[in-house]
């Protein structure tokens, strides 16, 4: 990875100086437009990575190989988005390692789809469904500027009618109604994968919580993630004045071997709510 | 990945019914003590992933492929660890991926250079570096657990000396005195490379801050990740009682080429505060 | 409140040199044993507020005339209790000031009952509901410690036979199932008088948050009040690890007139989520 | 407090269906623009707390007496003003009971300085400096608005000159560098008495905090106050999207008797640091 310059082709990050984020493929010949003036693609091949380019107007740019957070906050999207607070968790939790199969439902805008595709490559796979055509276009889009089309297939089809693959190891619903769809899961999911949601409300956490202890679900985690950003001036630092409050909830849990009595989970689950302390009247 | 039992030498979770955690690498005739009783690893690998096996006490053990987060809650430790909510969050903003050469410093018990190792590989590598024997046999002992000797090399260093690697693509610092070491920082990483750091105080974040915005860094983030976890029994779902309120601030920045005039970052640093409201008597 | 020293009958902090708080009414004659030795009451009366005495051990105490936040930090009590970062939100919301008649049930260790009274004296009274008699002693014992004995009334009583008082500026339910009280709750308020509750679970929120919304209550607000603590040696400035993480939701409503229709408030509530971003597959 | 209906004179809460609160002095023949049309005080003075009027347009509003909350989130500012969440804790903290004589500056939009003189009252003062006539005016504005302008007294000063009063009880400072003032908060507060500032920024609690060390005061506490608001239909309960993420640290202090040494402080402090645990390389 460490050559010193973009390659024609390469995702490239182009900051302001006001530190407004462009995020384009340098092509010779092609040229970026922004409020500061048009940064030329071949000034940006001529100069290395990190190192600084003018546009038209003589306003500087810097060139960086984007992140995989970087990109996950400039994609376009047309869907509320996850952020990479709540995916670097995901594939932590899922194990989006290389090799891994991976289900997503929906696509949304695709930005889950790219970390999972991103993640579990070489050699795994993604497989997404939508039933919006929309979504499905704008994931394919983001998918492809990132060069991951390879290792995802998207699906058009309702979920209510199931999954088409078998044995995958982890699968993730970011959708309405997720607890709707727990006997597909098991039945996509090979023994022990891992599973994950988000849900915005306390109802659906509710409902997703009820649904998975009737079900052999092991191990079920519900949690939320907050990011607090500083502002970076070294002679004021303090937290922004506003953050983003709330993405949802995260619930995780593992499918367990089918033919276990879900009594097994609720037994132990019974003993830790034993030990928190109960607040009555 | 797919595959549907154990093998022997695969690293395994096995969950007792009260929900304690227990990783063992599985070998035929092997055996795990537990406090429900013991458990032999010729059943374990006859169970299915997420089947379940009984200890000669009878008491009941989940069997699970660990997920990464499962794999740095549980592995063993003689320093304070990072917590997955950091770590995810880490392989983002630093784009861990698949051939990253990445420089970490100190090891610690080895549990941000684990999610390294397991996110750089194949093709890529990690260099780790601690001036504390201890740490480096803890690391050691995690990193092979992992199977992921031959991603790390570690150095019993102290990195007063500088990096011995160049043009690593990304460099974390969970040392005392980050701000010490960034002229060798930039030293040992490409132009526009990722650089983080974790510090549990204010005035080290002061301290860091001030350091970086006299050097060519660009893009500077200090942020917290907080996870909050609820209760799962769905008839009585709410946070836990308590959290750990804090691991430390994280701060990222990106090198910028060498030459570049630090007061390119300054003076945008210098507009971005203005926009942010200020406070006074 | 002026007077530069305890009088006999004050209620008194003494505070250790390793920073343990003794809350204590000091009389001549009297004494104080603690781990580190024994304080006599004369030292402590001879002494100015803010100074210094030693125990017979030689260890200084430092003499504090206590705050509200101290009292309910230090009291005794036999139920979970609320926290000052509630009870000060609780005192704005419900506008406890002088003169304000409340009700609280149930009673717990007397913990919200003390600040109620505090504020709401001169002029105000706190009636007081709990059915177990060893809360009601707790309460009672923690009111006298802090003098406020004329300003509660304490009633042994449950509170599904309704509030004995009418046209009380405020009532605050701290029970297990506050959504069965509601009605209750309407005839004792006076119009447009202040209702508010602490649920611990989502489970309960939702409940009472679905009562509220069928019965002619307006300006509903659901809550919850975080207090992160810091260490404060100066060189070293940062969060505790640990805090407290979940007291409960607060949930807070106005009584409208009776004969208001539920609708009014229902309609404001669904235009007030449409301007909330809504999420979706 | 319990009369039904607003009298003449009285500050009443009106809230329009979408929501919106407009605060009001009604009297005989006056009236109220809104958005919403007209609303004729007459009718509000007729209608009982808790009630409906309509307005010009037949738009309904609810009639309600303003809690000290609303009062807060309601008056005019020119400022950035605290909020009832950090208000609330400061009352108990500094112990603002009637009777208590408390200075503040600045005087700001004269937020807090209401909350001070409504809880000190009846029997005590607030002393309130600020160096701005435009600040002062506001403040004034809205003391009298409460009808709270006789347990108020502004002084148009710089504190640089030290505080007039003497022999305080509580002390609250809102200003850019407070630590520069702690020599004339020790003289004006009485032995033992309370102390709080807030500020913004990371620095300024560290200038504070180290200011704090070298004199003598007692039981440091350095905190922020985080309140988390709802959605509230009931069948989409969830966190609001962004929330108000800093107003600023509070920083609270005893005053210690003059000629107390500080090393009694330092070393309870220190042996407090060692029970916390540290992170190192």
């Amino acid at each position: 990875m460490s050559n010193h310059h973009p390659e024609p082709g390469d995702l490239t990050l182009l900051v302001s100086q006001d530190g407004k984020h462009f995020l384009a493929k340098v092509e010779a010949g092609g040229s970026l437009h922004t409020h500061a003036g048009i940064v030329q693609h071949d000034d940006v091949l001529a100069a290395g990575w990190g190192a600084r380019v003018n546009s038209h107007l003589d306003k500087p740019f810097t060139v960086l190989r984007p992140s995989i957070e970087e990109v996950l906050r400039t994609i376009k999207r047309n869907t509320q988005i996850m952020y990479p607070k709540e995916i670097g968790y995901i594939l932590l939790k899922l194990s989006i390692v290389p090799g891994a199969r991976v289900i997503e439902a929906g696509s949304g805008s695709g930005g889950l789809t790219i970390a999972l595709a991103r993640y579990a490559t070489p050699g795994g796979h993604v497989y997404s469904y939508d039933v919006r055509p929309e979504h499905l276009a704008m994931a394919l889009q983001n998918v492809e500027l990132l060069g991951l089309d390879q290792s995802v297939t998207f699906h058009e089809r309702d979920i209510e009618s199931g999954f088409i693959e078998r044995e995958v190891d982890a699968l993730f619903l970011d959708v309405r109604e997720p607890w709707l769809y727990l006997d597909s899961v098991q039945e996509a999911l090979i023994g022990g994968g891992f599973f994950g949601s988000l849900v915005p409300t306390m109802n659906q956490v509710m409902r997703l919580a009820e649904a998975l202890d009737r079900r052999p679900f092991a191990e079920v985690e519900i949690c939320e993630i907050t990011l607090r950003q500083y502002r970076t001036v070294p002679q004021r630092i303090r937290p922004l004045d506003r953050l983003a409050a709330h993405t949802g909830y995260l619930i995780f849990a593992r499918s367990r071997f089918k033919g276990e009595p879900a009594e097994f989970n609720r037994e132990r689950e019974s003993r830790a709510a034993g030990r928190d302390r109960d607040r009555d009247r």
